[in-house]
Protein backbone atom coordinates (compact mmCIF):
# COMPACT_ATOMS: atom_id res chain seq x y z
CA UNK A 1 0.00 0.00 0.00
CA UNK A 2 1.23 3.55 -1.01
CA UNK A 3 0.38 6.07 1.58
CA UNK A 4 -0.59 9.18 -0.18
CA UNK A 5 0.39 12.89 1.45
CA UNK A 6 -3.13 13.77 2.23
CA UNK A 7 -3.66 10.22 4.27
CA UNK A 8 -5.61 8.76 1.42
CA UNK A 9 -4.28 5.37 0.23
CA UNK A 10 -4.30 3.53 -2.79
CA UNK A 11 -4.02 -0.27 -2.49
CA UNK A 12 -1.23 -1.85 -4.05
CA UNK A 13 -4.01 -4.75 -4.49
CA UNK A 14 -5.67 -3.16 -7.14
CA UNK A 15 -2.27 -1.90 -8.99
CA UNK A 16 -1.51 -5.72 -9.09
CA UNK A 17 -5.36 -6.61 -9.93
CA UNK A 18 -5.20 -4.18 -13.08
CA UNK A 19 -1.72 -5.26 -14.26
CA UNK A 20 -2.78 -8.84 -13.89
CA UNK A 21 -5.98 -8.17 -16.53
CA UNK A 22 -3.97 -5.91 -18.32
CA UNK A 23 -1.30 -8.70 -18.95
CA UNK A 24 -3.66 -10.58 -20.88
CA UNK A 25 -4.40 -8.56 -23.27
CA UNK A 26 -0.63 -7.69 -23.36
CA UNK A 27 0.56 -10.97 -23.37
CA UNK A 28 2.74 -10.08 -26.63
CA UNK A 29 5.52 -8.84 -25.05
CA UNK A 30 3.62 -6.81 -21.90
CA UNK A 31 4.90 -3.54 -23.84
CA UNK A 32 2.78 -0.92 -22.24
CA UNK A 33 1.62 -2.08 -18.95
CA UNK A 34 3.94 -0.35 -16.68
CA UNK A 35 3.69 2.84 -18.75
CA UNK A 36 0.05 2.86 -18.09
CA UNK A 37 0.03 1.87 -14.61
CA UNK A 38 2.40 4.63 -13.85
CA UNK A 39 -0.06 7.15 -15.63
CA UNK A 40 -2.96 5.51 -14.02
CA UNK A 41 -1.47 6.35 -10.10
CA UNK A 42 0.22 9.81 -11.77
CA UNK A 43 -3.98 10.21 -12.13
CA UNK A 44 -5.02 8.86 -8.97
CA UNK A 45 -2.40 11.14 -7.58
CA UNK A 46 -3.61 14.31 -8.97
CA UNK A 47 -6.74 13.54 -8.65
CA UNK A 48 -6.86 13.27 -4.64
CA UNK A 49 -4.56 16.40 -4.73
CA UNK A 50 -7.58 17.26 -6.95
CA UNK A 51 -5.53 18.97 -9.35
CA UNK A 52 -7.19 17.39 -12.24
CA UNK A 53 -9.65 14.71 -13.41
CA UNK A 54 -8.17 12.62 -16.06
CA UNK A 55 -9.46 9.37 -16.64
CA UNK A 56 -8.52 6.06 -18.65
CA UNK A 57 -11.06 5.13 -21.33
CA UNK A 58 -12.07 1.22 -20.60
CA UNK A 59 -10.94 -0.74 -23.16
CA UNK A 60 -13.69 -1.02 -25.31
CA UNK A 61 -14.89 -5.02 -25.58
CA UNK A 62 -17.38 -6.44 -27.71
CA UNK A 63 -19.91 -8.65 -25.65
CA UNK A 64 -21.34 -11.63 -28.01
CA UNK A 65 -22.72 -13.57 -25.08
CA UNK A 66 -23.65 -13.30 -21.58
CA UNK A 67 -24.54 -16.31 -18.80
CA UNK A 68 -27.22 -14.96 -16.88
CA UNK A 69 -27.40 -18.50 -15.21
CA UNK A 70 -23.68 -17.77 -13.71
CA UNK A 71 -24.67 -14.31 -12.96
CA UNK A 72 -24.31 -12.20 -15.85
CA UNK A 73 -20.48 -13.88 -16.41
CA UNK A 74 -19.22 -12.52 -20.16
CA UNK A 75 -18.89 -16.09 -21.89
CA UNK A 76 -17.76 -14.69 -25.68
CA UNK A 77 -16.35 -11.32 -26.24
CA UNK A 78 -13.84 -10.01 -28.09
CA UNK A 79 -11.51 -6.61 -27.45
CA UNK A 80 -12.72 -4.11 -30.30
CA UNK A 81 -10.07 -1.32 -31.58
CA UNK A 82 -10.15 1.90 -29.03
CA UNK A 83 -11.04 4.57 -32.00
CA UNK A 84 -9.69 7.54 -29.70
CA UNK A 85 -7.49 7.04 -27.05
CA UNK A 86 -6.71 6.30 -23.72
CA UNK A 87 -7.22 9.06 -22.19
CA UNK A 88 -9.00 12.48 -21.67
CA UNK A 89 -10.29 14.26 -18.69
CA UNK A 90 -10.05 18.17 -17.43
CA UNK A 91 -7.30 20.58 -16.08
CA UNK A 92 -8.00 23.87 -15.13
CA UNK A 93 -10.88 24.24 -17.22
CA UNK A 94 -8.95 23.20 -20.37
CA UNK A 95 -9.93 19.43 -22.15
CA UNK A 96 -6.84 17.33 -21.98
CA UNK A 97 -6.95 13.91 -24.44
CA UNK A 98 -3.67 12.08 -25.39
CA UNK A 99 -2.79 8.62 -26.27
CA UNK A 100 0.37 6.43 -23.94
CA UNK A 101 3.20 4.44 -26.73
CA UNK A 102 5.49 2.43 -25.20
CA UNK A 103 8.71 1.00 -27.24
CA UNK A 104 11.52 -1.17 -26.57
CA UNK A 105 13.10 -0.13 -29.42
CA UNK A 106 15.81 2.40 -29.05
CA UNK A 107 16.51 4.99 -31.71
CA UNK A 108 12.56 5.39 -32.88
CA UNK A 109 8.73 4.80 -32.50
CA UNK A 110 7.74 3.03 -35.32
CA UNK A 111 4.28 4.95 -36.45
CA UNK A 112 2.02 1.76 -37.34
CA UNK A 113 2.00 2.07 -33.22
CA UNK A 114 -0.40 4.95 -33.90
CA UNK A 115 -3.57 3.93 -35.84
CA UNK A 116 -4.81 6.70 -38.42
CA UNK A 117 -8.03 7.19 -36.37
CA UNK A 118 -6.19 8.47 -32.97
CA UNK A 119 -3.72 11.22 -35.83
CA UNK A 120 -7.69 11.97 -36.71
CA UNK A 121 -9.14 12.15 -33.36
CA UNK A 122 -6.40 14.00 -31.85
CA UNK A 123 -6.35 16.41 -34.77
CA UNK A 124 -10.10 17.53 -33.56
CA UNK A 125 -9.19 17.71 -30.38
CA UNK A 126 -6.72 20.79 -31.36
CA UNK A 127 -9.60 22.27 -33.35
CA UNK A 128 -12.31 22.02 -30.41
CA UNK A 129 -9.44 24.21 -28.80
CA UNK A 130 -8.36 21.18 -26.56
CA UNK A 131 -4.76 20.17 -25.34
CA UNK A 132 -4.22 17.29 -27.02
CA UNK A 133 -0.54 15.03 -26.87
CA UNK A 134 1.66 11.94 -26.25
CA UNK A 135 3.39 10.31 -24.14
CA UNK A 136 5.87 8.17 -25.51
CA UNK A 137 8.18 5.81 -23.39
CA UNK A 138 11.66 4.68 -24.16
CA UNK A 139 11.67 1.74 -22.26
CA UNK A 140 15.42 0.51 -22.60
CA UNK A 141 16.74 4.22 -22.48
CA UNK A 142 14.11 4.64 -18.88
CA UNK A 143 12.80 7.93 -20.49
CA UNK A 144 9.76 8.98 -21.08
CA UNK A 145 8.45 12.35 -23.34
CA UNK A 146 5.24 14.65 -23.55
CA UNK A 147 4.77 15.85 -27.35
CA UNK A 148 2.25 17.72 -28.11
CA UNK A 149 0.14 15.99 -30.94
CA UNK A 150 0.77 18.63 -33.12
CA UNK A 151 4.19 18.00 -33.75
CA UNK A 152 3.42 14.38 -34.36
CA UNK A 153 1.02 15.20 -37.35
CA UNK A 154 3.54 17.65 -38.69
CA UNK A 155 6.07 14.99 -39.12
CA UNK A 156 3.37 12.74 -40.54
CA UNK A 157 2.41 15.63 -42.86
CA UNK A 158 6.37 16.51 -43.99
CA UNK A 159 8.36 13.52 -43.88
CA UNK A 160 7.72 10.37 -45.43
CA UNK A 161 8.97 7.62 -42.84
CA UNK A 162 7.74 4.85 -40.86
CA UNK A 163 8.97 5.58 -37.44
CA UNK A 164 8.96 8.76 -35.41
CA UNK A 165 12.89 9.18 -34.73
CA UNK A 166 13.84 9.30 -31.06
CA UNK A 167 15.99 12.45 -31.95
CA UNK A 168 12.71 14.10 -33.48
CA UNK A 169 10.99 13.01 -30.02
CA UNK A 170 13.74 14.75 -27.76
CA UNK A 171 14.22 17.59 -30.00
CA UNK A 172 10.64 18.66 -30.37
CA UNK A 173 9.58 16.53 -26.74
CA UNK A 174 9.78 17.19 -23.10
CA UNK A 175 11.58 14.62 -21.28
CA UNK A 176 8.74 13.78 -17.94
CA UNK A 177 10.09 13.67 -14.32
CA UNK A 178 9.89 10.65 -13.31
CA UNK A 179 9.55 10.33 -9.01
CA UNK A 180 7.63 8.26 -6.53
CA UNK A 181 4.53 10.43 -6.39
CA UNK A 182 3.68 11.71 -9.05
CA UNK A 183 5.82 8.94 -10.92
CA UNK A 184 5.34 10.73 -13.81
CA UNK A 185 5.28 14.60 -13.47
CA UNK A 186 3.32 15.31 -16.62
CA UNK A 187 1.22 18.37 -15.22
CA UNK A 188 3.99 20.26 -14.85
CA UNK A 189 4.62 20.29 -19.04
CA UNK A 190 1.35 21.60 -19.53
CA UNK A 191 1.73 24.05 -16.71
CA UNK A 192 4.91 25.17 -19.00
CA UNK A 193 3.04 24.67 -22.13
CA UNK A 194 -0.29 25.99 -21.49
CA UNK A 195 -0.16 28.38 -18.73
CA UNK B 1 -29.24 4.43 -43.97
CA UNK B 2 -29.04 7.60 -43.04
CA UNK B 3 -27.74 10.35 -45.29
CA UNK B 4 -26.35 13.20 -43.90
CA UNK B 5 -26.55 16.74 -44.83
CA UNK B 6 -22.87 16.92 -45.62
CA UNK B 7 -22.59 13.71 -47.73
CA UNK B 8 -21.81 11.18 -45.29
CA UNK B 9 -23.59 7.91 -44.58
CA UNK B 10 -24.14 6.56 -40.69
CA UNK B 11 -24.84 2.88 -41.43
CA UNK B 12 -28.26 1.98 -39.81
CA UNK B 13 -26.69 -1.71 -39.57
CA UNK B 14 -23.96 -0.07 -36.93
CA UNK B 15 -26.94 1.23 -35.00
CA UNK B 16 -29.00 -2.14 -35.20
CA UNK B 17 -25.48 -3.95 -34.31
CA UNK B 18 -24.84 -1.75 -31.33
CA UNK B 19 -28.38 -1.84 -30.38
CA UNK B 20 -27.80 -5.63 -30.48
CA UNK B 21 -24.60 -5.55 -28.44
CA UNK B 22 -26.42 -3.54 -25.73
CA UNK B 23 -29.53 -5.20 -25.68
CA UNK B 24 -27.43 -8.01 -23.81
CA UNK B 25 -26.85 -5.80 -20.96
CA UNK B 26 -29.68 -3.82 -21.05
CA UNK B 27 -31.98 -7.22 -20.80
CA UNK B 28 -33.97 -6.59 -18.07
CA UNK B 29 -36.07 -4.22 -19.24
CA UNK B 30 -34.03 -2.85 -22.04
CA UNK B 31 -34.55 0.81 -20.78
CA UNK B 32 -32.26 3.37 -21.64
CA UNK B 33 -30.71 1.98 -24.81
CA UNK B 34 -32.94 3.97 -26.85
CA UNK B 35 -31.80 6.79 -25.29
CA UNK B 36 -28.26 5.80 -25.19
CA UNK B 37 -28.54 5.41 -29.14
CA UNK B 38 -30.15 8.67 -29.82
CA UNK B 39 -27.54 10.42 -28.37
CA UNK B 40 -24.60 7.99 -29.78
CA UNK B 41 -26.10 9.15 -33.18
CA UNK B 42 -26.98 12.73 -32.39
CA UNK B 43 -22.53 12.79 -31.05
CA UNK B 44 -22.06 11.12 -34.73
CA UNK B 45 -23.91 13.83 -36.66
CA UNK B 46 -22.27 16.30 -33.90
CA UNK B 47 -18.69 15.15 -34.95
CA UNK B 48 -19.45 15.16 -38.88
CA UNK B 49 -20.49 18.98 -38.55
CA UNK B 50 -17.14 19.50 -36.65
CA UNK B 51 -19.52 21.39 -33.49
CA UNK B 52 -18.22 18.99 -30.98
CA UNK B 53 -15.87 15.73 -30.16
CA UNK B 54 -18.36 14.14 -27.49
CA UNK B 55 -18.02 10.53 -26.92
CA UNK B 56 -19.03 7.47 -24.88
CA UNK B 57 -17.23 5.61 -22.83
CA UNK B 58 -16.40 1.82 -23.20
CA UNK B 59 -18.41 -0.19 -20.78
CA UNK B 60 -15.83 -1.00 -18.20
CA UNK B 61 -15.33 -5.16 -18.68
CA UNK B 62 -13.07 -6.99 -15.97
CA UNK B 63 -11.55 -9.50 -18.21
CA UNK B 64 -10.21 -13.02 -16.36
CA UNK B 65 -9.68 -15.34 -19.30
CA UNK B 66 -8.86 -14.93 -23.14
CA UNK B 67 -8.36 -18.17 -25.31
CA UNK B 68 -5.66 -17.61 -27.75
CA UNK B 69 -6.27 -20.82 -29.66
CA UNK B 70 -9.54 -18.84 -30.84
CA UNK B 71 -7.75 -15.65 -31.76
CA UNK B 72 -8.24 -13.82 -28.27
CA UNK B 73 -11.49 -14.74 -27.58
CA UNK B 74 -13.11 -13.77 -24.10
CA UNK B 75 -13.95 -16.40 -22.57
CA UNK B 76 -14.65 -15.24 -18.93
CA UNK B 77 -15.54 -11.50 -18.10
CA UNK B 78 -17.59 -9.62 -16.37
CA UNK B 79 -19.31 -5.80 -16.30
CA UNK B 80 -17.63 -3.50 -13.73
CA UNK B 81 -19.13 -0.77 -12.36
CA UNK B 82 -18.75 2.49 -13.94
CA UNK B 83 -17.14 5.17 -11.61
CA UNK B 84 -17.46 7.64 -13.62
CA UNK B 85 -19.81 9.15 -16.53
CA UNK B 86 -21.25 7.54 -19.61
CA UNK B 87 -19.80 10.68 -22.00
CA UNK B 88 -17.17 13.34 -22.47
CA UNK B 89 -15.78 15.27 -24.69
CA UNK B 90 -15.17 19.15 -25.54
CA UNK B 91 -17.43 21.61 -27.19
CA UNK B 92 -16.24 25.08 -27.55
CA UNK B 93 -13.00 24.68 -26.10
CA UNK B 94 -15.22 24.06 -22.92
CA UNK B 95 -14.75 20.46 -20.77
CA UNK B 96 -18.17 18.38 -21.28
CA UNK B 97 -18.91 15.39 -18.83
CA UNK B 98 -22.26 13.88 -18.64
CA UNK B 99 -24.73 11.10 -17.63
CA UNK B 100 -28.09 9.91 -19.67
CA UNK B 101 -30.24 8.10 -17.55
CA UNK B 102 -34.10 6.59 -18.34
CA UNK B 103 -36.93 6.05 -16.41
CA UNK B 104 -40.18 4.37 -17.27
CA UNK B 105 -41.96 6.43 -14.34
CA UNK B 106 -43.96 9.00 -15.04
CA UNK B 107 -43.80 11.30 -11.65
CA UNK B 108 -40.08 11.13 -10.65
CA UNK B 109 -36.51 9.84 -11.68
CA UNK B 110 -35.58 6.86 -8.58
CA UNK B 111 -32.16 8.21 -7.12
CA UNK B 112 -31.35 4.95 -6.59
CA UNK B 113 -30.60 4.99 -10.79
CA UNK B 114 -27.59 7.56 -9.90
CA UNK B 115 -24.48 5.87 -8.06
CA UNK B 116 -22.65 7.96 -5.65
CA UNK B 117 -20.00 7.89 -7.48
CA UNK B 118 -21.15 9.99 -10.27
CA UNK B 119 -22.41 12.43 -8.50
CA UNK B 120 -18.72 12.70 -6.71
CA UNK B 121 -17.24 12.65 -10.44
CA UNK B 122 -19.55 15.38 -11.76
CA UNK B 123 -18.97 18.08 -8.69
CA UNK B 124 -15.15 17.21 -9.44
CA UNK B 125 -16.14 18.39 -13.16
CA UNK B 126 -17.85 21.10 -11.75
CA UNK B 127 -14.55 22.37 -9.72
CA UNK B 128 -12.17 21.63 -12.19
CA UNK B 129 -14.76 24.20 -14.62
CA UNK B 130 -16.28 21.53 -17.18
CA UNK B 131 -20.12 21.58 -18.09
CA UNK B 132 -21.74 18.79 -16.01
CA UNK B 133 -25.27 17.40 -16.91
CA UNK B 134 -27.75 14.81 -17.14
CA UNK B 135 -30.39 13.93 -19.81
CA UNK B 136 -33.08 12.27 -18.43
CA UNK B 137 -35.69 10.59 -20.35
CA UNK B 138 -39.36 9.81 -19.15
CA UNK B 139 -39.84 7.37 -21.46
CA UNK B 140 -43.82 7.08 -21.23
CA UNK B 141 -43.52 11.19 -21.42
CA UNK B 142 -41.77 11.18 -24.76
CA UNK B 143 -40.18 14.06 -22.84
CA UNK B 144 -36.20 13.80 -22.46
CA UNK B 145 -34.87 16.88 -20.29
CA UNK B 146 -31.28 18.60 -19.55
CA UNK B 147 -30.62 19.50 -16.16
CA UNK B 148 -27.88 20.90 -14.68
CA UNK B 149 -25.53 18.43 -12.64
CA UNK B 150 -25.41 21.45 -9.82
CA UNK B 151 -29.30 20.79 -9.70
CA UNK B 152 -29.05 17.35 -8.87
CA UNK B 153 -26.36 18.33 -6.08
CA UNK B 154 -28.15 21.08 -4.86
CA UNK B 155 -31.83 18.42 -4.43
CA UNK B 156 -29.75 15.96 -2.70
CA UNK B 157 -28.03 18.09 -0.35
CA UNK B 158 -31.81 19.62 0.88
CA UNK B 159 -33.67 16.97 0.00
CA UNK B 160 -34.04 13.85 2.30
CA UNK B 161 -35.78 12.09 -0.61
CA UNK B 162 -35.20 8.59 -2.60
CA UNK B 163 -36.39 10.00 -6.00
CA UNK B 164 -36.04 13.22 -8.18
CA UNK B 165 -39.58 14.53 -8.83
CA UNK B 166 -40.65 14.80 -12.09
CA UNK B 167 -41.66 18.61 -11.52
CA UNK B 168 -38.76 19.18 -10.18
CA UNK B 169 -36.77 18.47 -13.16
CA UNK B 170 -39.10 20.21 -15.37
CA UNK B 171 -38.70 23.30 -13.66
CA UNK B 172 -34.94 23.53 -13.07
CA UNK B 173 -34.31 21.65 -16.37
CA UNK B 174 -34.57 22.46 -20.28
CA UNK B 175 -36.88 20.24 -22.59
CA UNK B 176 -34.52 19.04 -25.41
CA UNK B 177 -35.83 19.57 -28.51
CA UNK B 178 -36.33 16.07 -30.40
CA UNK B 179 -36.03 15.78 -33.96
CA UNK B 180 -34.46 14.10 -37.01
CA UNK B 181 -31.02 14.96 -37.03
CA UNK B 182 -29.97 15.51 -34.55
CA UNK B 183 -31.93 13.09 -32.68
CA UNK B 184 -31.65 15.16 -29.54
CA UNK B 185 -30.52 18.56 -30.25
CA UNK B 186 -28.52 19.21 -26.81
CA UNK B 187 -25.68 21.21 -28.06
CA UNK B 188 -29.05 23.83 -28.17
CA UNK B 189 -29.31 23.97 -25.02
CA UNK B 190 -25.57 23.87 -23.68
CA UNK B 191 -25.04 27.05 -25.99
CA UNK B 192 -28.48 29.01 -24.13
CA UNK B 193 -27.07 28.31 -20.60
CA UNK B 194 -23.05 28.96 -21.11
CA UNK B 195 -21.94 30.80 -24.33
Amino acid sequence: MISYPNGKIFRQANIKKERKQNNIKYKAGNRGMALEDDINISNSFYDEKGLCLITKRPTPINVVKVDYSKGATITNAYYEKQSTTDYNGIYKSRYIDFEAKSTNNKSSLPLSNIPKQQIEHLKKVITHGGIAFFIISFNTRNEIYFLEAQKVIDFIKNEDRKSLPYEYIKENGHLIEQGYLPRLDYLKIIDKLYF
